[in-house]
């Protein structure tokens, strides 16, 4: 299929053109929210001062990972520069626009840290004084500004590459797709082991050793703990759904061009300029009703603009597109069907997957629904049952979450007959998804603000109870919509996955080809390609990808229980060197406990994010084309359930907990509440840390098997094939990651001594 | 391949006699053992009492059991006489043989629970008056028999339909195979939720509650305890380990005969037939030292008769097999290598798998190594953390244990460049694994006995402090060797499936090929096959397999909390009603408990059971052949790890317990005690309900899809597609599942209100 060269016609410019104005018209307007935000009453000076603590803590971590960063970011693109793509210049532009898509995340993240930590004392202020419509506007504007910074820049990108790359788009996408991936995944494992090191290890000794409650100004890690929901959940998921947004995007115009050429190209840009005029619509009409739960309020404006996006999308199919296959050129003309209802009904597909996961997710980590109240009620029999219970909601609602997923997927597929065009439906179901992702990630920034905005006003002690109580409500809306915005990220991750699946087909068949191979179309490349799949080496690969899911999981578990030991020592050192704490005559030093989480969680995020990179590297090169497709297909089923359980069972540990402290089965302080208490410490790295950094692993392992696939195929067939040298890079992947893990095994040893 | 018609040599047939007899050998040795146990000293008049109760109570519940799985039986048999086979005696002889398999299943496992509860109250008096050594001789020697009942009925049943059948023995072997998983599934499933619901709902009220000891006879679910140890850790245990020695064998006789015709008949029944033979030197050599742990006994007696396999193995592939592939038949001229050697190494792999499985097994469980020790001392910063050291540790050793067998079903691969012969070596290196299958099975059952023993012990109140410790110490053993059990179980699943997996394609191919299409042998087929399996439809598949284990899993977890939720309701309303339990004066209604548990158990086992018999049939008619084996290949790879995550992080919890309980980080009664008695409870289900039960699991559904391709390739392809056909089989399968998870789910929520 590479010989599909697009070229652009007049209209297909301008068209780019508009979709690149749209995009800074949402960057214009998230501006516009930002200002609003930061004109938002600031309230007392005692919240004032906390505020400001948390975002110097906060603006410094960011600062120290970003350097970080910078050595893998530079590593990076040069083994970039040197990997063969189809002409100089894509080589060159992949890897500019890999430093670029990172530039984006990491900007991305940064924006939505910097905003929160304002947004946080002046949600509190308003709860404080003006009461909860205001406080709520506040935290999901402040939403809205990341929700729309996140797709305008996710657009403007893409939009850029294809208006100066056309033909040598998807080369150069790839890499702006790698660099926010994998600039993502680390912020979403660096900031997920901060933000849980600091809570548990601050409700390991606050709560459960000293008895004083969550956020209580005489714990030393209340900062660090507020610190961490800003670089964790504001940052880390901006990042990550901005790189899920890039991602997807990518693929469908990966898999558009080589299907279809310039409207393929095109039609992808389309969608998504149309979600973020919806999105536009959706952030101004959430306004909260009396009497109505805040869940109520977010669902009903993300139902109305993903209904305006369904009847904007189905007027651009159906002038944008031709009404059969055939007018798009002579390859086409045994395609059966119409392609621009084709094309619409791929974007409804995606548009009722994301309102699907949407519900699915809040039934099962609602408070007000029956799942979470049954955990929240087996706190009767003890913390044992409360995992339990918890354990089971987290499998089932994956396994509804992997089905709804595997209908979509399945239903794009059945739309043609052509398995190129059906692999662009799936990745045009992926941009219906997008389309909605502005909404929801300013319904996600809501949560994180209001936990913040909480935690202010409990530090503050300045805060009214009924303050506090629209404080707390906010907070458990948030953990409902923070599990939503972890489905809808695994679902992209799923839809973005399987037609970069499709593209790593394509790449190998290539290959192929210009190795010199029989195969000289994309067809029989595929047919040579998996004509080892059924084999066992498949299977393995299966399996290795199955447990790079697993290992994923555990190292970043594992991170957080040490870097919260040594929160907890140093939390514990305070109160027995530092006199007066408990009696609230001395001030703990707060900035040490942000310290110690800052190195350690940087420390930490090495050893899963070389595994990411470099496991299918060894996958690739060790074992061949076969077993890395296996890999990648093991990594997203396993990766999909895995994801989607942990951030479950995580949201509805939480909200037990809230349940009780709001007074059921004999509220805070009782037994039912010291067993919800264990549940929620026991989910916070599930749904914080280990849980949402699975998305964008799948992308990072996908994109760099779409990369390597080329020098993968050299170095197996035609003249220019090499064992030696193949062997010998993956038995240098396989050492990195093998260093890495025996490095952070001896560090936790030495922690211990 | 089907073309390959083995027709059998005088020495074959003597050699298949001889071999049978070595299986009757092995049964009359499990009588000696088995007189021999019985011989033992029975202890005093109250120990008697309380044993008989015990086994009073497995004997109901195995009894009512069997009556509930005579439906599933009888229905699966009408089914399978139903399916098409290649002839109508091969037809009639498979659905025979499933009965077959299905009753020595069930033989082996109520020999295993019937000696089990006369075994325990001779190890208790022999630990009280005999000492370690004698208490440990009488434990493994139960194990030798059941393990020589396994292995002898497993290798007669093959032996049999191989010499009866010859050519078409594999069909035959299919019912066979499918027959023993079945039942060993629904035994698991069904054992398992009576021994954790039994177990979690003691500890729930006697620990936790009434602060009273575990196996208090003042608890009313002590005996239920007891009973559930037997019906599961030893029931349920047994028919597994049959069902992995039957399905492993199976798998590589339907395959040997397809790549090698009599020879590869016969010679992977010689393989087992030599485990046997040192599976009897390796009983009888188990003999526990001074000064030595008894894992450092059982460990010895596993590498000599590992050893002496690994020798006789070699003599058996050096005399009877040729030393190049031509002597096979022209078709073999091509293929490179010596065939006896190629035999040799994949069996040494299967053998060398064992070993290291049993070693990295017994690293991350036993309570003398790292892992286990670090969980022990998270108990001082409480449950939480001893949860998620606890999980970290599960899934850690899962994905080193996947590694190890990815390790070998690769390793056994790349023996050859032809892929029916690289798939004959990996079901020989299942065979290799087999040979340890006896020694396996021994240790296993020490598990259950000496915790059964610690039981009756505890309740006669009749055992000296020495004779408990004993019993403690032999406890502790056991749990590490129940977790090694099952690390070997799951490695003969992943190394039968992936057989299975080369029988399924070939079934596909002789289906095609009979269906008139283009594929006239196995390889055309296999590219037919293939054509379609990078397309979504098998990544939908592998979504599919994977959310399958984890809904088993959950249903699985689920169905021991609601069992155990009655057990906690019947034993809090005995102490209430019942006036002087807790005194001693009065005797609670064991019996009662012990219904309870039974009828609950034997309802709740029939949705997971049906999720796997539907599910592969639902995915097969309705997404076609290509999903199937995305289907099955995600369910292996999940699987696999999470089989082996729930056993070690079960494991570990419970050594972990166990250590605390010896006086470490406080000892009993402190609150790291309690942190990690929910750690175990957390564990119970894990280790003992879903996790062992995943194992049958795959090979279930993987049998299940050999069993229907045919009909699914004659639904899609050539003169007799029918398409509405496929659907509604698919339809009413999952309308059955849907059913099923409906009901369990209404049937909670009444018991709750």
């Amino acid at each position: 299929m590479d010989t599909f060269v697009p070229t652009f016609t007049g209209t297909d410019r301008t068209i780019v053109i508009v979709v690149g104005v749209v995009a800074l018209v949402a960057l214009a307007i998230a501006m516009v929210l930002r200002a609003q935000v930061l004109a938002a009453g600031t309230g007392t000076p005692r919240m004032q001062e906390i505020s400001a603590a948390v975002q110097e803590g906060a603006s410094a971590y960011l600062g120290r990972q970003f350097r970080t960063l910078a050595v893998f970011v530079v590593v990076v693109f040069a083994l970039l520069f040197v990997l063969p793509a189809d002409s100089a210049g894509e080589r060159i532009g992949r890897s500019i626009f890999f430093l670029v898509g990172a530039a984006f995340s990491a900007a991305i993240g940064y924006t939505g840290m910097w905003l929160a930590t304002r947004a946080n004392v002046r949600v509190a202020a308003a709860a404080n004084t003006e009461g909860r419509e205001r406080a709520m506007q506040i935290a999901f504007r402040t939403g809205g500004t990341v929700g729309l910074a996140t797709t305008g820049l996710g657009l403007l990108g893409a939009s850029f590459v294809v208006l100066v790359y056309v033909g040598g788009a998807p080369r150069v996408l790839e890499g702006f797709g790698f660099g926010a991936a994998m600039l993502a995944m680390f912020m979403r494992v660096g900031g997920g082991i901060f933000t849980k090191a600091a809570d548990v290890g601050a409700d390991l000794v606050g709560k459960v050793e000293q008895n004083i409650p969550e956020d209580d100004p005489r714990n030393a890690a209340t900062i660090a703990d507020n610190v961490g929901d800003n670089v964790g959940d504001c940052a880390g998921m901006a990042a990550d759904l901005f790189e899920s947004y890039a991602v997807t995007l990518v693929a469908s115009l990966i898999l558009g061009s080589a299907a279809f050429g310039a409207k393929g190209l095109v039609f992808p840009l389309i969608v998504p300029a149309i979600g973020i005029l919806t999105a536009i619509i959706g952030v101004y009409i959430t306004r909260a009703r009396a009497n109505e739960s805040g869940l109520a309020t977010i669902n009903r404006s993300f139902y109305i603009s993903a209904g305006i996006s369904a009847v904007l999308c189905a007027i651009a199919a159906f002038t944008y597109l031709p009404s059969n296959f055939a007018d798009f050129g002579d390859n086409f003309a045994g395609i059966a069907g119409n392609p621009a209802v084709i094309a619409f009904v791929s974007v409804i597909i995606g548009i009722v997957l994301a309102a699907v996961i949407l519900w699915l997710t809040g039934y099962f980590t609602d408070t007000n629904k029956k799942p979470t109240q049954d955990v929240a009620r087996t706190s009767l029999t003890g913390a044992a049952t409360v995992i339990l219970s918890g354990i089971s909601v987290g499998f089932e609602s994956a396994v509804y979450t992997a089905l709804v997923i595997a209908a979509a997927v399945y239903g794009a597929f059945l739309l043609s007959g052509s398995l190129f065009v059906a692999l662009f439906c799936i990745a045009l179901a992926g941009c219906g998804l997008l389309t909605t992702v502005g909404v929801i990630v300013a319904m996600d920034t809501f949560g994180p603000i209001s936990d913040n905005a909480q935690g202010v006003a409990e530090m503050s002690g300045e805060v009214s109870p009924q303050g506090a109580q629209i404080l707390t409500d906010l907070d458990a809306v948030g953990n409902t919509t923070k599990a939503i915005t972890k489905g809808i990220a695994i679902a992209t991750a799923v839809l973005a996955a399987t037609a970069l699946f499709g593209s790593y087909s394509n790449a190998i068949a290539n290959a192929l080809a210009s190795a010199g191979e029989a195969a000289a179309d994309a067809a029989d490349g595929m047919a040579s390609f998996v004509s080892n799949i059924v084999s066992p080496n498949t299977l393995v690969g299966v399996l290795l990808g199955a447990a790079v899911v697993f290992l994923f999981s555990g190292l970043a578990v594992n991170a957080v229980s040490r870097a919260a030991g040594a929160v907890v020592y140093e939390v514990r050192r305070q109160f027995r060197e530092i006199a007066g704490i408990m009696e609230g005559t001395a001030r703990p030093e707060y900035g040490r406990v942000v310290d110690i989480v800052t190195r350690d969680s940087l420390r930490e995020l090495a050893t899963p994010g070389l595994l990411a990179v470099f496991a299918p590297i060894a996958v690739g090169f060790g074992l061949g084309t076969g077993a890395l497709a296996g890999y990648l297909a093991g990594a997203i089923g396993t990766g999909t359930l895995m994801a989607v359980f942990l951030a479950n069972s995580g949201g509805s540990w939480d909200n037990a907990k809230k349940l009780v402290e709001d007074g059921n089965y004999g509220g805070k302080g009782s037994d039912a509440h010291a067993a919800t208490v264990i549940g929620d410490t026991v989910g916070d790295p599930f749904k914080d840390t280990a849980g949402p950094a699975i998305n964008p692993l799948i992308k990072v392992m996908n994109l760099v098997s779409v990369l390597i696939a080329p020098a993968v195929v050299t170095l197996t067939v035609g003249s220019s094939s090499n064992t030696a040298v193949r062997i010998v890079i993956a038995l240098v992947a396989v050492a990195i990651i093998a260093a890495a893990v025996i490095v952070s095994k001896r560090r936790a040893s030495r922690l211990e001594a």
